[in-house]
């Protein structure tokens, strides 16, 4: 089974590396695909993004790195997937998630969304969440690797 | 991937078999895993639950059969599986849902479970309104195949 | 436009009051539907219900009162209603009664489910509420109206 | 019974469609009233959205179209109407909509607020959805009907 | 501040004895009362419950340890406390509990509830899913301390 | 017990002061602490809010005011305060509320979150709802006191 797991990642945290790591023990081959989209307004470039997944993701074997625009669906197909993964915290993101893979579903019938659980400890985290702690001088360390919160505060001090 | 698909199924419905279906197409090997579970005081026996899945399941290759009892995650090592697969439909499954994956990643942090969404047109449907609109002289041929709806009718008669 | 508003009313609250003086205002003629359904284990009978509803919306002109068991669309289909009148109150309503509502939209697609908000003050009332409370030895005059909380109160001392 | 049905329409889908036939089969009269709000950004105008609907519900008898800025009760008063309907979806549309209807209810207890549960297969959809998916390049034939699809074509090539 | 922490803890968890501990922390006493509610089926006796959260929180100081039956205002009033303390987990939770908060609020206005959120580790646990663990043969020893662990199994095996 | 109250208030409405209300009764000291937050885009300045606050709880005397920037729980160990007070309305206040108050535990363990329900009557009331039906010409003398609601006719004529 080869999957994608997409997201803004913007960037990723604590919560997206656990996702990555489990999905991965799963499946043959998994994606990590970072969506270039300019309407979001990421602090982080794409290629920041990919950097510093990248770096948080050494060691695991089975992982590929991407980005992507346009419809998902047609990502997953042009990489010969046929799963989307994606991980579910709270019931705000059930609706949502829900929305999106149903779309999907009638997009192209041939792609799965399989949803994992966040760990308990990690159901609090989002990207903005650890923007806003950072950009108002708060400690992230247990929200991002120290790769990833070493370039958040260098970002945050170049913005200020 | 050996995955697991858990449930009642007191009886089937076109929900879980759209589960069934989509789920069988993205393992390797997928067990329908029947719970015998007294406590729930199912009108259908293991037995029957069994039979009817498999009738209603006939054609599709890579599915086995089986019953349990006992901690779900004993039964997910015992069949050398490593993912338990469940429905989500709706935003009271989810909190449930969750509660049970979180409780199975504690007592075993080897298994994953999968989360996939129900079909928008099964997002209604659950064993027990099949039950209620059956009891009460409804039809229910747009929410089980004829297979289960046959056997249900004739327990409710017997039942009557 | 004849619209049922069917519950179990076991008993009737403020909040259903509210409710059924709403939707009489909108409607040609509004049937208040008790169900007969032994299983909810009922502390008043269906007679005792049905006479306390009437005491209760006295000087309504356009209401009926009946009482059904079996499937509710086959009691609207006999009143030649077309219209079924719930109340939500919250989102652990909203789930069970889209369910119901979509249940019944397959049944019998020209009946549909309207559905109106209970007011404010109300949303934390619900009959077992009502009955938790006097049970425990509460006040519940700002729950139902005296010609209820009479009755109730005479039960509850009659099981004590 | 006249009701008004608002809403922002930009565009219709075959989810508020729906609303609309099952709406207008129980009412006398039906306003569907397009909401004028500039802070919305919405990519049609109020008239291309006038036209667009009247196009796509052709054929049905009982309805007018109108537009309105301002107070939605206002609106409904001038219309000489008592009734809002709208659809419910989700958990998220149901908190947002009770807002809406008990604040209605606080300015104008005389207008009541009437919400109708979306088709299961109509469930995921929303105007956003749809010209996510168009923008993005995905068939929307599914989502609105064509004479709603081709002119969000136009727009979308138009605005490329 | 005197405060009531009501609950059945039937057995506590470690998500109950997070909520004592830091609830303590904030007032001047803490009031731990235990429901005598034989509805409920509880598998602990209120005297065995009451020794087990007594052994539970040896060393903090401004606990006391209770039971009730009856309507928890009227033991929080009999306590000259004002203050109810409820845990927070879910949303499935929060409609109940905001329910039970409304009706006390009418019942005595006087008394206010305030409720913490379970730290993000014990949010999946309560005390059915412990009992349920134990009764399949699963280890609980994450989810309740040894002094409940170790009653819990008897109380099992002494059913078995 | 010394508590802070932290919000945009802008404008306070009853919902606000029925929470300041109450919570004072509870606490030594309550501060009610205004976010300066121009991300916002409030109407009015951060002093408008704190003389509009002062205002409308003219009378009640363990009541502080002031304003604050920067992370909550900064702010919160500068007044030597050990609690946070939120007011809590509905389900999707409740999954935003939870995740503030778990990343707050997480930067400051020693600060604790406590929720208190919004009484009924104002639980459809926000400040956006305020300022939207204030601007479409709407009454809002059932939402906020005369002397917000003064100032915010005020505010909204002069901006026109």
């Amino acid at each position: 089974m080869t999957a994608v797991y997409p997201g803004t990642f913007d960037p990723a945290t604590y919560g997206h590396l656990d996702i990555i790591m489990r999905a991965s023990k799963l499946v043959d081959k998994l994606i990590v695909a970072v969506l270039n989209n300019s309407a979001k307004q990421p602090i982080f470039s794409v290629d920041e993004r990919l950097i510093m997944l990248k770096e948080a993701c050494k060691g695991i074997d089975n992982i590929e790195f991407a980005t992507f625009s346009g419809l998902l669906i047609e990502f997953v197909k042009d990489c010969r997937a046929n799963v989307v993964i994606r991980g579910l915290r709270a019931v705000s993101d059930f609706e949502y998630e829900f929305q999106m893979a149903l779309t999907n579903k009638i997009l192209d019938d041939e792609i799965e969304t399989l949803f994992i659980s966040t760990s308990a400890q990690y159901a609090y985290l989002s990207s903005s969440i650890v923007k806003e702690v950072a950009a108002l001088g708060g400690n992230v360390e247990s929200m991002v690797p120290d790769v990833i919160g070493y370039r958040l505060l260098e970002k945050i001090r170049g913005a200020g």
